[in-house]
């Protein structure tokens, strides 16, 4: 992907989140109809279907060359990231949009043969676009975000972590991760994955992980925290795969060898 | 305390509190100097000192027998909950203030022998005032906060909680805890024990629960709290003293006693 193409296809996408934000907003106090998935607590609306369909008839109509991975199964089924590929999480932070009505996220990233060009993490309700473009920068709304700080100190590190890890699970061993919580100087949990990756980009937080996230979670915050600075990989220091689930680490490079190398590959089940 | 005063005490407090917050949003991209209290994580900066000093000295000028109760040791030495009293965190959130420039709020309570009369719990950042006077229910800018759902189900639960009370500690046992998360919806953690309160007055978490803060942690919130139905204890249930610290358990009524019940009691140490 050229320049040219890829910055007319940034602003086609951003157009599309923009205004499915819009649409989602004008209903956010209409009465909801909340289902649920592979467990009682993954929840699903009218909405986040409604708004992946609206992408993916633009998208398909647009551009009927390209591919698209999204969360509510209106997408493609691929076997690998060649071609143009958007990926999509038309609400991630579903529990919060439910719950709060605000605190939730469109997901957009668009990768060319497996590389992210493109990235999107729209706050719907507090009107906070991030975005990015390979080679870039990134920006909130119209502002560069700065790049992440290079003397950033471990033990001052604030962390993006789910409670979960540090109960019994089956991915990581919760002593392990209890003992990181009480290294590092913080830990928050905000409940939308796209919005930590938003909050690690802004150096806010120094870091966010999870064992366990669909590639609509993280397509568009890896292009973003790259942008800035930022690592991602799986938990353990290895390269993501976004044809699969995978465990996460975004984070500050900075902190990223001291929470791989004495916490989680330690840790890992 | 009858109207008439707590009336003309709200309005004067509502406009320091607006005036407080406006001095910190012009400076808040200003360098910090941060020191630490009791451990390395208890920041402290000349901000926090700057704005109890604003209070303290406004609130002795006009109000000379009131008597003040704040985190940063300008306010009086109170043995007793008698006449009226301010209960003042001039930054509740003081990591979020140093590491993020948002996510942090004033608190201020105002008690009349002991009885919450006003509270108010300012966003600085977001501009986002909390508010309430006791019997005239609670607002968020001018907009009135809904009464909680007394319908809430436990399972469905949104519960605040620091990551720290999952792991070996020497308030509660953390296996209890982790059960806890396992069985409500979700979890969350934003660093701010005041806009926890107003979190759950809002409607947006249904419990916040922590086990050690002090009283201008909590004076604000429980005013604010009372006034949509909510209801504040220790975290084993039993009251609340404003005059040492206590384990802190604020939420909606129609899940409390499922918590105090069936966990906290049980994994008190």
């Amino acid at each position: 992907m050229n320049r040219e193409q890829r910055d007319g296809i940034f602003q086609q996408a951003k157009e599309w989140v923009l205004e499915a934000g819009k649409a989602i907003r004008d209903k956010i106090n209409d009465p909801l109809t909340v289902e649920t998935k592979s467990d009682p607590n993954d929840l699903v609306t009218a909405m986040d279907r409604d708004t992946e369909y609206f992408f993916i008839t633009r998208i398909k109509e647009r551009y009927p060359e390209h591919f698209i991975i999204s969360e509510e199964g209106y997408g493609d089924e691929l076997q690998a990231l060649e071609g143009t590929v958007w990926i999509i999480d038309p609400i991630d932070g579903t529990m919060n949009f439910v719950h709060q009505k605000r605190n939730f996220a469109i997901s957009v990233g668009i990768y060319q043969d497996g590389v992210g060009e493109i990235g999107f993490i729209y706050d719907v309700m507090a009107d906070q676009l991030y975005s990015a473009r390979k080679g870039e920068g990134a920006y909130k709304n119209d502002t560069a975000l700065l790049p992440l700080d290079k003397q950033k100190h471990f033990q001052e590190a604030i962390l993006g972590l789910n409670h979960f890890w540090l109960c019994d699970n089956r991915l990581v061993d919760e002593k392990v991760m209890q003992h990181l919580v009480k290294t590092v100087r913080g830990t928050r949990t905000y409940g939308s994955a796209a919005l930590e990756f938003a909050a690690v980009a802004e150096g806010i937080m120094d870091g966010y992980m999870t064992m366990d996230l669909a590639p609509w979670d993280i397509a568009a915050g890896i292009v973003i925290v790259n942008e800035v600075g930022g690592r991602t990989t799986n938990a353990f220091g290895k390269p993501i795969n976004l044809l699969q689930k995978n465990s996460v680490l975004t984070c500050n490079p900075a902190i990223m060898d001291s929470i791989v190398s004495h916490y989680t590959v330690k840790g890992r089940k």
